[in-house]
């Protein structure tokens, strides 16, 4: 494998940095190349604005349009460039982050808002009577598979199908599905570790071994079962899932899962 | 009313810029005290890291812990202690951002991480067996109000309720409930524009006009009715919603709601 790891905690000697770490040592070891983006330590800009896009920044700014026409033109900033040639080099991607606020820490969206420009991570592709351009299942990163590693401060229990803070695979499902599934990787189920606010180092060795268990077995991990989107479970252009596909009683984010 | 508007775009003629003006105007002219947090203006620091903590932040940093030991101290930055004194003025909170990859933008993203603090934002209150410290729907900003307003690129029928990007309501449902309800925030239905990436000029009349009646019509506006945590709904400490007070075959993130 040729696994790309972002990163995004400021703190090296933390619960997310220790895993990031055993993470690299447990690919390499068995023989994986690894690349790391380690923001904290990049420095890196998390803030979307004109000085992106170069000379195709535009006045007004228009986000979307000036990262397209940026990109088609090699214009982006270099971190940007660099982070986009990382996930073209990679086929396995892993985020590595704390739950806060149940969403990525700032500098990890602010990777997310830059890095996926226009015509690299959306408006890819075109649009027909039966294909609404490439995404969800398609486009520039189809083929590579990516994995979400987050800590949450909570138990367990409070991210359980009752449980008050919502259900963890819900809580991800933008994440999943809206960010990584949309430009076209396949997403492996999360490996979430609760309750850390009060974890200790007593802790540790067992969160190690169940860490390095799933980093040895993700290339025979089956990936969240999401809905293609031009393959005929949705209308074309109302993107509405047809009549029937579903399991009886399902609803919300569960009707974009399979079976 | 007083009103915080936090405001996240990099464009003073953008569509979310617009509409921020348009509720300052709007507001003022109705005999309402508006303050305004813009954020790219200000050049607000996204990133949550030591310096935030000054003499409490400890090595490791550890952030929750230092975050509170600040808040406590009266050493968090200048920045950071002034959009608490924000909050803590308003009645009314107004959130204004373009929705970026299903959330907000990280520059909005690193205002709630950085201001919404230890012992300010969450840590607060008691535990006990009937109660599991101050939040979802009481804790330091109970009494107030909050409201998103949110431009979406693609089209309405992408966030109906079988829409392929997932309904709306729970695509907003971690910052509704998981962001502004967990604090004490009572939240009012969002108001969304979709489809702008295809706005011209010619549609906003209609854009403001609708705005318009929204801010003027915000202290008679019901909120959306969470469940209050420590009120009987749910199990201490597992916090899952007790069994039967959920309508037949609702799950996921609508248990969290009322009838």
């Amino acid at each position: 494998m040729k696994t790309l790891i972002v990163h995004a905690h400021p703190e090296p000697k933390s619960l997310n940095s220790s895993l990031k770490d055993l993470a690299v040592s447990t690919l390499e070891g068995a023989g994986h190349q690894v690349r790391v983006s380690d923001l904290y330590a990049m420095n890196w800009k998390a803030v979307v604005d004109a000085a992106d896009y170069g000379p195709d920044a535009s006045s007004p700014l228009r986000v979307a349009r000036d990262s397209g026409r940026a990109f088609e033109a090699g214009t982006l900033t270099p971190d940007v460039r660099a982070e986009q040639q990382k996930l073209l080099w990679a086929d396995t991607v892993i985020l590595q982050f704390p739950l806060w606020w149940y969403a990525m820490p700032a500098i990890l969206k602010g990777w997310v808002d830059r890095v996926f420009t226009h015509h690299f991570g959306y408006g890819v592709g075109e649009h027909s009577d039966t294909r609404y351009g490439e995404r969800y299942g398609e486009g520039t990163l189809a083929g590579r598979r990516a994995l979400l590693s987050v800590t949450a401060g909570g138990p367990a229990a409070h991210y359980a199908a009752r449980g008050i803070n919502g259900p963890i695979d819900d809580l991800l499902f933008p994440i999943h599905h809206g960010i990584l599934y949309y430009p076209g990787l396949e997403v492996l189920p999360p490996f979430v570790l609760y309750g850390t606010d009060r974890m200790t180092e007593d802790d540790y060795p067992a969160v190690a071994e169940a860490w390095q268990q799933r980093l040895l077995t993700l290339e025979s991990t089956e990936p969240i079962a999401f809905r293609r989107q031009n393959f005929g479970d949705y209308e074309i252009p109302s993107l509405h899932l047809k009549e029937g596909l579903e399991p009886a009683g399902r609803t919300g984010f569960g009707l974009h899962l399979l079976g």
